[in-house]
């Protein structure tokens, strides 16, 4: 049996942006915490939904035809297969859940030279 | 695709203890928050580990050989299979995940003798 882990102290120790470190994993799926700033790729997940929990500052989930505005304690599931971007105006820290194998890892971070 | 749904929004909504609502679903598992004071009966699942994210009070997960204090912001995880009998000494709010198929669902309730 695992230790609880404390999701907001977790994101307080994070230096990186759009690295996910790991706090639990359960039925199969991994349960990271991650902060962010700008915006990552364009890109979508074949094999696994993909769902947020916003902790600090507004995440926006761009779509092709709309953008998903999210706050802090708002839950979120972006479906498998479906385009996104995933944008933060301000550093912003999340919850993110998917399956135990990670898909398509590249495309969920930032091209290097928009890293901030 | 589903709207997002501010999760302390509809903890302070609830109305009945120990009474999960649905607030996403993603990769096979439901996302849920409830309520809880007093206990629940000893119960186990044994198709499925049950994960919790606190998000109001303190919840005492029992365990046959020591307890997990809980307190805002922590996750943690009960595997499949071990017995446990979470308490709160005040009102509590939580997040609960697990398989979309709700195992045991009477054991994770109060003892309607016991209910506050």
């Amino acid at each position: 049996m695992h230790d609880k882990v404390n999701i907001p102290a977790t994101l307080a120790g994070l230096s990186e942006f759009w690295s996910q470190q790991t706090v639990a994993h359960a039925n199969g799926q991994l349960f990271k915490v991650a902060k962010g700033i700008g915006s990552t790729r364009w890109h979508q997940h074949d094999d696994q939904d993909e769902l947020f929990v916003i902790y600090q500052g507004q995440l926006t989930i761009q779509f092709q035809d709309r953008n998903v505005e999210l706050g802090v304690g708002d839950i979120f599931v972006v479906p498998r297969g479906v385009q996104h971007c995933p944008k933060a105006d301000v550093e912003t820290q999340f919850l993110i859940v998917g399956l135990n194998i990670t898909s398509n890892a590249a495309g969920g971070k930032p091209d290097p030279m928009q890293q901030p």
